[in-house]
């Protein structure tokens, strides 16, 4: 055996994820209970776990699965949702949110995991990881169900930056398939880029350029480019990676929420509406049940953020124990396949492809 | 009696619609079908409808509703779905469409309604109407079901154009607002503005200069200004005008029709996966169909041209009949209220306000 397959079964026997206890709506039991049920499934699995250490021993004593598997890291304060970015990046040293992200930068965990305000969250992943090199832009990818084959498709970015220029949104098309990669199995994904119509001259003249850096990059970062693809899309079977600046990818994910929320609320009305109609939900329950299930967004609870020196995977706030474990199982998965690392590798790669692709085009132009 | 209130009863009683019989994917018997529908219910409206003579006399003659009711102008030519609006609008003279943008233009009709291809539509409509004094980009308006209690929002630029500046947006509102009043009949409409996050420090440039605009406003111009709104509230009920740039409108409205679609297919998997799920889906049906209606896209068919000298409303490509009666109502509905001319009144007064707005502003600067 050599000492690097040595370094890999060593690595793979002690994954270590780092676990903000605090600033869920939910409040720290939730997040114990979603560990709970997250720990069966993955028993190699040891968590750092951050918070108010007399609270949080109370019930990580109270749960049989965690026995032997917490380290409590005390810390007195917690980051509110009301709380700003810029007022938590200067005074957020004593979080729980600060020190889960710390432990992710001294290298005792390889992802972090929290369900606190998403700004302050991006704002301290920014100060204390660091930008991988090569990217100046993180994003924030997600899961949305869909027509594929693999039941999600990947979309970045929804709401890291407001902004995306064609350098950027090539960025996210390599991060979004080394995600898809290692987050969804998909050995060479589909990438769309998202735009107003499937025409090459339609839109705006950034997707025009980052259209022609990505189509140039494909063959060598081994994914299919399908070129310009639009909403109707994103829950479709055209594309696995949708990518996207922040600023529409934000919208377009609450857009989603907010309808797939008015069509159940208006589903469960028309079923409350007369006693047939009653019986009929009865009966329904188990067709019911299954399709919920297909689109419940705890199943796929947790954005990651991409681009960072460490991985954050960050829970919905509202995320009760089944949304917390979808997350906590979502970065077993990513730590599991070294996806951090992996990334790293890409895009630095990456940085050499664009910078091929610009001088050659550069050189084109020299020549015309 | 005056002979202004002589005119304006002569008016409402010669409510002219000039119809693009061409041009849809199901060709003109599914437009003449829809006609039949919208006649019944309109008996005050006339129509002239536009394309081969021979086949429409037909097909008009086929439909006993329509009697004396339709007058036919022959074109030979028909706008496909594939042509590029610059061909259109350089060769397009002879076609369905053009026709029927020239009745607007010459006064024989107050509104067109057209199935056909929407990027020609708009480019034909910007050269033959031209723009209102004082718009520098018109917008498509849209009607969205959601939880307010008119059943719809409003959401508009969905695709005009993909750019819109501070005063663009300001103009959206304000078209938005008659809109809404006219087309909604709501005395007071809410206008939201749509970024990525409620907060008034989130989002881009452009957005925060338009947030004072529009609520510098909204008094003078009799609605609220609800500030910022997100994805999630175009289905909502705190809104019922969502203000945003065609890029961001295209993505959310085909986001949110995807998500619907892929929703209801799901359901009916579903409910066809056993026999006792078969059997609650035939005692279901009524519920079922009661929701499939209060979300029909077909109800709530046809986009609004707003900010040109005339109304278009834009039907969907793949619209049936019932599809294109609605179309057909709500062009009867905004003809009948004098829409045209009371967004034209409302356009011009907001450039005057717009004016004072900057002025004001100015003068503070100057102050400081």
């Amino acid at each position: 055996m050599t000492s690097s397959q040595d370094q890999q079964e060593t690595g793979r026997a002690e994954v270590v994820l780092s676990i903000d206890a605090m600033g869920g709506d939910q409040g720290p039991a939730t997040v114990v209970a979603g560990l709970a049920l997250s720990a069966d499934k993955n028993p190699d699995v040891r968590f750092l776990l951050h918070g108010r250490k007399a609270e949080l021993e109370k019930l990580v004593a109270k749960t049989p699965s965690l026995k032997g598997r917490v380290d409590i890291r005390h810390a007195d304060d917690i980051v509110s949702m009301d709380d700003k970015p810029s007022h938590v990046m200067r005074n957020g040293k004593g979080t729980s949110m600060w020190s889960t992200l710390d432990a992710v930068r001294n290298g005792e965990a390889s992802i972090a995991v929290s369900c606190g305000n998403t700004g302050a969250l991006m704002a301290i992943s920014m100060v204390r990881l660091r930008k991988l090199p090569g990217v100046s832009r993180p994003a924030i990818a997600i899961l949305w169900p869909s027509r594929s084959e693999q039941g999600f498709n990947v979309m970045l970015d929804v709401g890291a930056d407001i902004r995306a220029d064609a350098r950027d949104l090539l960025q996210y098309a390599l991060m979004g398939v080394s995600y898809a990669r290692n987050g969804l199995s998909l050995a060479r994904p589909r990438v769309g880029l998202l735009n107003v119509g499937t025409e090459e001259h339609k839109g705006r003249t950034e997707l025009h350029e980052a259209h022609g850096l990505i189509n140039a990059t494909a063959d060598d970062a081994e994914f299919d480019f399908v070129g310009f693809v639009e909403g109707g899309d994103i829950p479709g079977d055209v594309a696995d990676v949708i990518v996207t600046d922040g600023f529409t990818g934000n919208v377009a994910l609450k857009t989603g929420e907010g309808t797939a929320s008015l069509i159940r609320d208006l589903l469960r009305e028309a079923f409350a509406y007369s006693i047939i109609s009653r019986i009929a939900s009865l009966l329904a329950y188990p067709s019911l049940k299954r399709l919920s299930k297909r689109i419940d967004p705890r199943r796929v609870n947790g954005g990651v953020f991409l681009g960072l020196n460490g991985t954050v995977v960050k829970s919905h706030g509202a995320a009760d124990a089944t949304g917390v474990a979808a997350a906590v199982r979502l970065a077993c998965r990513l730590a599991e396949s070294g996806f951090t690392d992996r990334l790293k590798a890409r895009v630095a790669s990456a940085a050499e492809l664009a910078q091929d692709v610009a001088n050659s085009a550069e050189d084109g132009k020299d020549k015309t």
